[in-house]
């Protein structure tokens, strides 16, 4: 099944969908469950009873007629790996220790399919960079999560562009504001849930921008693997249903940069899951 | 006005405090008013219509008798400085560059005044610290916000204790987890409006524990000050009404340590704004 979170005219919605652009509202299905992805998700029985609710049913709209908001628009947390992958490693030239290192985005860092992302400009941005990854998204909290158990509290899966502005993000150790630059990554264009996606280290994730590939790899290289992310967050961290992870870039491929600039268009794709794609506008300058 | 954020029997509220113990709630004196801190800044005359609606009155409930939550329970982002103290900076062995240096917290590791605060232990964890410190709480959102206007910005202050999990925090350049372990910081005991409070950094910051004062600094001495740090933040993020923004720690006084440890009561109080306190308890292991 995947899933969608959306808006139209003010009101925000979940949608099943049926086919590549066409959905079920489940406000229509079944109007008895919550009206938003981190509130079904909360549900031990939402997604079973979203999935009975359209099994079989006919897309009653389309996504070209709404607004596709992120995946899980009022997440708890979204945690996003760092140099996860080690050619990105070299690329940047740091390691990280033996421990994942991870940070936190806001809710507006980050929109949904097809929404621009806003390039900003100015003397101080040299570098706004698109990060085609995979996002786990949680769907049982929880503390203290085993690493053997990890993927049980995963209800599916999304692409993610974990865009960064790198000027912003070197001011300082801590990236602070580079990497929560409003609506400067996304993640979608739906979520697959794990039962449908099933592997997520045998998948691959490319990056396309103005119709050149520029990152190719595959996720079974993750280095800081979803199940070590998951247990070594959750010591501290009390996992919230709808809770994001996004699970670290690759490498570029070589001679290419990861630089957006309005008029771009970039293509994220994870084999098997679907294909995240995002205009790049100019913004306001930083 | 010192207005808190409260919960009791499973109902959240805001309350104005009448006296150091005693408070009106807001949903009995004024109901037509948001029932929550950050609906209430969100309002343009939200303050005004609160102090409006509770003048003269004489108080209705004691804090005593409701569970005090972060000042801001729900906030949109949790903004906070490190190192923005010299002396902190040579305490720790650490500069920053020109800019502000922040990061983010989860609000699930904020919790308010009275409430304890969760020491985390086990092989992994050797450092669990107090950092006091003066937050700033905004009312009027906004982005690209100039330094000039920024403390227009601010609806008014608390103080807090921005804890840490050294170890953690360690790890990796990233904070990550280690300031984000769950109820392992604090912030209250309410929010005083910037009318009342008045210049920020003519007050003091002392922090004690066990009877031994441990931090003691003028506020004047913060190196990026609040209105450099909205304005740095806002060129990437679109503050929103009760986002909060820890401003960092001074060091600790000579020959004293900021960690705290099961059974310890920490006492953060800035002058002229009030004392926050929290017990520290024993959690889960690491």
């Amino acid at each position: 099944m995947r899933l969608i979170s959306y808006s139209t005219d003010g009101a925000a919605g979940v949608g099943v969908m049926v086919d590549e652009t066409g959905f079920v509202a489940l406000a229509e299905a079944a109007p008895d469950l919550p009206g938003t992805m981190r509130g079904l998700l909360a549900l031990d029985d939402g997604l079973a009873r979203a999935a009975d609710a359209t099994a079989g049913k006919s897309a009653t709209h389309d996504i070209g007629d709404v607004t596709l908001d992120a995946v899980v628009p009022d997440a708890a947390a979204i945690w996003c790996a760092a140099l996860n992958y080690s050619a990105h490693q070299e690329e940047v030239g740091r390691g990280r220790s033996e421990y994942p290192e991870i940070f936190l985005r806001t809710n507006a860092s980050v929109v949904g399919h097809l929404q621009p992302l806003v390039a900003p400009y100015g003397p101080g941005v040299t570098r706004y960079d698109f990060e085609g990854e995979l996002v786990a998204i949680i769907g049982k909290g929880g503390r203290h999560i085993a690493e053997g158990d990890a993927l049980d509290h995963v209800a599916g899966y999304a692409v993610g562009n974990e865009g960064s502005v790198r000027d912003y993000q070197r001011h300082n150790r801590q990236y602070g504001i580079g990497k929560n630059f409003n609506s400067s990554g996304s993640v979608g264009p739906w979520m697959m849930t794990s039962d449908e996606f099933g592997d997520p280290y045998a998948a691959t994730v490319t990056t396309r921008s103005g119709g050149v590939e520029k990152q190719n790899c595959s996720i079974g290289l993750m280095l800081a693997k979803i199940e070590e992310i998951i247990a070594y967050a959750s010591k501290g961290y009390d996992f919230q249903p709808g809770d994001m992870i996004f699970t670290g870039t690759p490498a570029s491929l070589p001679d290419t940069v990861k630089l957006m600039e309005p008029g771009d268009t970039v293509e994220i794709e994870v084999t098997g899951l679907g294909t995240l794609v995002n205009p790049v506008i100019k913004g306001d300058p930083a």
